[in-house]
């Protein structure tokens, strides 16, 4: 176990990725090594190879990216008390300081420190992977490495999902990507009154109604406003909007069909300001939540108690390809073209 | 439309219970005249019958008892805007001063100056029943209104399951009369990671088990401390407990096997004081809600939300039966043979 | 008592305000009759003067307008219990139908049926008013009525400065208008850590330091961005804040000052959209929150516990003149010439 | 720096306290090494002394006492990032394992495997302590090390202070020992309507006066449930209570004089179950919750902002000794002859 093979940013700039030999990673004392069962590819992913500004300010060359996976523990640091060789982990990728006021108010998850695997230190797009054995989730292996590489997207899913009370309620999901669906299937779960998600790709249209939605309205073809209102108990209108699209006329129809008082958990990135109506957003007492990475490490928790509630996210896989692949997995994302795409560590 | 047959409390002490013709109730401008088409017997009715302290203090004699039913509006008061002749309604048989400052602080449900259907005034063991129109939950049709007669319990069941988030989370239900049951129900559709019941009684036993309880322990067979520990995560014991029995060795019980930090939600109404470690609690960072009737209105809302999202509490009932033969509802309610016993609008 | 003094809109457009002699109102079974004792000028009744689309979209001809004031009961409607001849009373501006399922939340504030006092319906700019009972606040006579005047306004203040958690926090006010700097007195009394206000017109930033404000910022003069951060323990920016200026530059810059996980409650109503970046919004995980009205009755409950808890609004009051001069009233208020303007019924 | 002096429990039993000469602690690569300067006289330091069973089961021979302090650092680990040598600080006392559900839940203040600075392991009665750094608070140097020795004590009276919302309420504060004449102070910072506490102690109720209750009842001349209730607005009782007494006709009476849904946040111990009258807690609707420790780390940062907010807790101190007289201070403390006894450095 010296050499392995991963997926390399080698250079600044547009595309730059790689297959490349590298040194199997050494831990640390309070580090664990795991070898990669499963990866998935993110959005974030498809970033760094179309080197956005956020890409560019982030990621150093040479990093070996992916940041999403599950895999066996096959060496413990001499500090670490509470993981065992053989245990199943994924991880949250947000590595923090710990002594910023953030971190000491149970925000860690906007940690000013924040150092995030596959972006700014070696990821998961390879055989093995080192880190610090705090951000390990021990799984329960009844569940599949599949769907236990999809973890960190999960908890993004939870995080906005649970961010307000939606037992009882209406709830508007906008974009279905693999994120946006997996949130679906977790407000019916908690037992949302009804679910209408917003998309106009067919495919996933489809997996939002697999997952649960009670209804997918595709905002091309109707408009969304009167749509979701009219789906809505006594037309009123949605009580909660998860927002998953960073669609700047997605996040404005949501203004349009939210009730009064309303609560919008917003985790989709738009790339450009929004000009928001922020007199109506007063006068009808709405609110709104940036839903920022996982709560460290209670959205973890709650993973874990959701999924043997029964939260079932192994549809939203469409593609299972070597890691060796890794560029089609990508191409699939960036075309919408797929759910969630998992590598498998076959490299030939 | 002048005289109707109604169950009347004679005269103050145990017993005197009558089958009465009394006039059809007149309402008020701002009340409705329902016509009952269902109802259900409660506990507080058996105390009633028994005469315990808690109804001699507030039952005047010549009171109509009953107070969970559903029903057709006949009638509307001049100055009642929202509801139509026709419409099918259940009731809130809390009637609040909304002037104090437990009223205007939304705590109507504990206001100092309730007056109670069926307790302090006419009840809806008859074949009408007039209240004021505020009280009163329009009913979506699509349900029975064998079903809708128990929105009044349902909600004590839905008021105790919300205090406290259960979503991903170890539930213990203590109790599982008819509220405990449809709370084991409410529980799993919000989303619990295991829900087990405490019950002895295996009729009871039984219905949490089709209602959803993934376990049920017999209190009298097993230790309830360490069976319960053993059937959560870890074996740490519960996140939640919904007390519903009243039992005293049932709530030592539950702070046993509840966690640090966890939390009680208590409706249940012991008969004498606990003996209550109160030192363990403090050093645990225990909490204890007491549950009071259903919030003002926000527990109704929550009622209709929960009934689109497929709560089904319809398996409660286990008996029905004209109106007429209420002492045989009662008298399985003392015996504890029953569910929840409806009575119907028959008086031959 | 038959006729009476009163402000009147006497037509649709800008301007059309006169003083006209009206009937005396006439109480309905519900209501309570009050003796206007003092009256405060609100940005509201500029509107009306200016006739801004606000305005126009729901001021009827004929009105009377005002709706901030105090006054003492003299006839109570025949089924009014708590308020008594002679009680001081003030009052909550919304006539809500409390049938709405936005009422049935506890969110009457937002009641879609919303009826204004002095917008909709007669207000207070008179010798007289009449209004439902239930929106009454019968207030503690040691306060003056000219303080208990402002309580509407000073219940946004309290609405806005309790929505998110202050104690022990930095808060940036935004905006010193009336409401603005009574928020600040309210954030110093809840224990903030440190209160910096943001605003240009000195009158209103020498009212905000004698209201407490720990250091007040021209974000004409300096960058506000820079400087609030500078002004924080460990330069990190605040943790929360007010937002009552309305104005676009402002509400940016806020979202420059403000820490990761922050919270804003926003009550200013800007005149034109805002380029939002929802992006950095999203990622710094912030949290907006509109202030519409106040909590009915919570934020009133407030209020009476404030003003025991020694928050003093006395000073916001920088003019006191009859009502006759209304006029004079509001051009302060347009010109930005006043705190608060206070109306005494003298109209010879 | 080789040996210092210490105050050592040398055996099981009562008594068995002695001054001992010890080697000066050397800090691991995450520990700081502080030189104390103030330490503080807690209750558990008399448990430790009488030998009580919490006592037995906790503390092992030959430990080093005391637990509250402020000192300079005079060495970091190696792998300390955030603190350097001469920064001031004081110490969370309870040392967590992160890894079990409850710090993964932020409940860290309750893990399962905390161990205990002064109990389970040396403490802070000695010239110099080391300690993890993660437990360090490092102080704002305005404050004086006296005050700061306090800050453990002082985020026990803030966590339970803070547990329910105080701002505009009625509150009680059960037992003015030291932690609970600073729940008074903060209490009345963060608003409260008014404060009155419950203590029997002449000296104890002059400092919760001093501290700025408005109002000091004491139990044994006075029934505590009718004073209490006719001092608050309305004479309904308070809203919520924190009880640091630990003594039950305290407790029970607290029972009485609460409103409906009125708050408790408990802190003292009893040392004997409490008959309670489970059945009218829960048909008026209360809460209790148990205050155990501090949270980790958000009532440390509540803390610093408190501080800055202006709670002045210095008049807690009445004594201040040399630590050579530390049984004196032990002895005052059993007597209830003070308030905080502070232990300084000086050994001859």
């Amino acid at each position: 176990m010296s050499d392995m093979w991963s997926v390399v940013k080698t250079a600044p700039g547009k595309g730059n990725l790689a297959i490349e030999r590298r040194p199997v990673p050494i831990p640390g004392p309070r580090d664990i090594l795991v070898r990669v069962q499963a990866a998935a590819v993110c959005g974030t992913d498809v970033h760094i190879e179309e080197w956005n500004d956020r890409a560019e300010k982030r990621v150093p060359a040479g990093v070996i990216i992916g940041h999403e996976f599950a895999g066996d523990v096959v060496q413990v640091g001499s500090e670490v008390g509470n993981i065992r060789v053989g245990d199943i982990v994924s991880a949250e990728t947000h590595i923090v300081c710990h002594g910023c006021d953030l971190c000491r108010n149970n925000h860690d998850h906007v940690c000013y420190n924040t150092r995030t695997i596959g972006v700014h230190r070696d990821g998961c797009f390879a055989e093995y992977i080192a880190f610090p054995a705090e951000n390990a989730f021990v799984c329960d292996q009844r569940y599949s490495v599949d769907v236990l590489s999809m973890m960190e997207p999960f908890g993004a899913a939870v995080h906005g999902a649970m961010e307000f009370p939606v037992a009882g309620k209406s709830v508007a999901v906008v974009g279905c990507g693999p994120i946006g669906v997996m949130a679906v299937a977790v407000v019916k779960k908690l037992g949302a009154r009804m679910v209408v998600a917003i998309e106009p790709n067919a495919l996933r249209a489809d997996m939002a109604r697999h997952m649960g939605a009670d209804a997918v309205v595709n905002p091309l073809e109707v408009d969304p406003v009167t749509t979701v209102k009219s789906l809505t108990p006594g037309g009123h209108g949605v009580d909660v909007v998860l927002e998953y699209s960073g669609n700047i006329p997605g996040v404005k129809a949501a203004l349009g069909y939210i009730k009064p008082e309303g609560k919008i958990a917003a985790a989709g990135l738009p790339s450009r300001p929004i000009d928001f109506d922020f007199s109506e957003f007063v006068y009808r007492g709405l609110s709104l939540k940036g839903i920022a990475g996982r709560l460290m490490y209670k959205t973890w928790e709650d993973l874990a108690g959701l999924l043997d509630a029964g939260v079932d996210i192994a549809p939203v896989i469409t593609h299972v390809m070597p890691m060796a692949d890794y560029a089609e997995g990508l191409r699939l994302m960036r075309a919408g073209e797929c759910g969630k795409v998992i590598l498998k560590p076959e490299w030939s």
